[in-house]
């Protein structure tokens, strides 16, 4: 076994693809501590060659892997030597989508980036929209919002609110469940008409004490009684609005998005590589 | 040709690297419409199999491409059927890592959000401090930065913030350049012991013009005469404070937030996917 390995991505765009899918496969090997690095906008043979001799003075005797997502078959050739592990990571699927769909395929690089003058629009609509609403500001305008996340203080909803407007392009506002709510178990009525927008997240006790208690250390607000009392008044507000929750525990921000965007159905598939 | 494709991206985990992947390759033929749907968390034969049922109903005489970044050879059997078109996107690259890594993969889903635990911190964090320190607030605590955008009103400068904070886990503050500095070719004296940290965000007069007509048509403040005028002002600050600049122009979220991981040297590749 091999205890480092030296891991290269190299892209004619980002190499953001690139990067995630290799590390989606170094991570299946935990014992092992991998060096990574990102060529992104290799778009000429020139630049490729540049690269590639990079890699093998820094390589001497270790044989590093390299994940490309390069396109061009010219370019993507320059890192396809017996000196590396070369890893294309769409090898031969070009064709094969080529044959089943009866198309020539374009072989540009960041092809999927070229849709993105509306998107990049919706996206940044929208990144504004999550700060103009974070932390329960302009309830208001909740009416154009597509996703409104409840939850108590330090239950995460400014990150996951953050994630959905950067990746998914969803206006998100968040509102916080704050004592003068929780006390009454009742929604301020004027966010009410937007209730089919709304999602909890919920937690547990002990999870939310901890992330208050490294804020405010040993403070009545990171107790632990009270973390327990307040997630049961938000539970309980959630069940008698008929608000969907999730529970945020252990799970990355976007496992927590993913499942949002699931219970809302609001998969609209927006291509944001 | 075929003029519509259905697309199911199926995972263990969020399904967004298998939706990414698939989306790279889907771009390349833009003459063709894709239906997607991304099947998240697929943790059973049972529930992958009903999956399974509810793809092949809807396909009636079509035949849909799945693809899929199941680790689990059990539950990804399900979909490897010749009733669709079906694209692992590891294939066999798992078992070449094996062979070249000379150890064993886990085969979990997700595997790679393992880590989470730390950098969930240091994400929830630098999306705190993104909006902490969004259009010039809190200056004084630039020095926790490990980068600050500077541009002119309406540059970009917010979602590129956002979206080092969010998917790098970046500590990113931006600065907007005001008349009040234009004006003098100044920066304030209290940033500048953070200079290093500065990246400067450009573009065309025309472009600048375009996106602030949408906020102020027919303003003084849109007008070609005063976008040209103000990039000007602030590219010589740049220049002046030796701030490298990128040209935003025609580019997304990710190709500028690349430049500036690059330009800055912050490419400590943490794993988010």
């Amino acid at each position: 076994m091999w205890s480092v390995k030296d891991v290269y991505y190299i892209s004619g765009s980002t190499g953001i693809l690139a990067a995630n899918y290799g590390q989606a496969l170094i991570s299946q090997f935990p014992e092992i501590a991998f060096n990574e690095k990102t060529f992104p906008f290799i778009n000429s043979v020139g630049l490729a060659k540049k690269t590639m001799k990079k890699i093998l003075e820094y390589a001497g005797a270790r044989r590093p892997i390299v994940f490309t997502s390069l396109v061009d078959p010219k370019i993507r050739d320059v890192f396809d030597s017996t000196e590396v592990e070369f890893i294309d990571i769409f090898e031969s699927r070009l064709s094969f989508m080529e044959d089943i769909l009866e198309c020539k395929a374009l072989r540009i690089a960041g092809s999927s980036r070229q849709a993105d003058t509306v998107m990049l629009r919706e996206r940044v609509e929208a990144i504004h929209y999550c700060l103009e609403h974070d932390d329960g500001l302009k309830t208001n305008q909740y009416n154009q919002a597509d996703v409104i996340i409840l939850g108590v203080s330090r239950a995460g909803k400014t990150p996951v609110s953050v994630y959905l407007a950067t990746q998914r392009g969803l206006k998100t506002a968040n509102f916080p469940l704050t004592s003068e709510y929780l006390g009454i178990y009742k929604l301020p009525d004027n966010i009410l008409p937007s209730r089919m927008k709304m999602i909890g997240l919920t937690t547990t006790p002990q999870f939310l004490s901890n992330i208050r208690d490294k804020r405010y250390p040993g403070s009545t607000y990171s107790s632990i009684a009270t973390c327990r009392e307040e997630i049961k008044q938000a539970e309980q507000i959630y069940q008698q609005y008929k608000i969907p929750s999730i529970h945020a525990t252990g799970q990355s921000i976007e496992e927590v998005a993913t499942q949002i965007v699931h219970e809302l159905d609001l998969s609209n598939q927006k291509r944001f590589l």
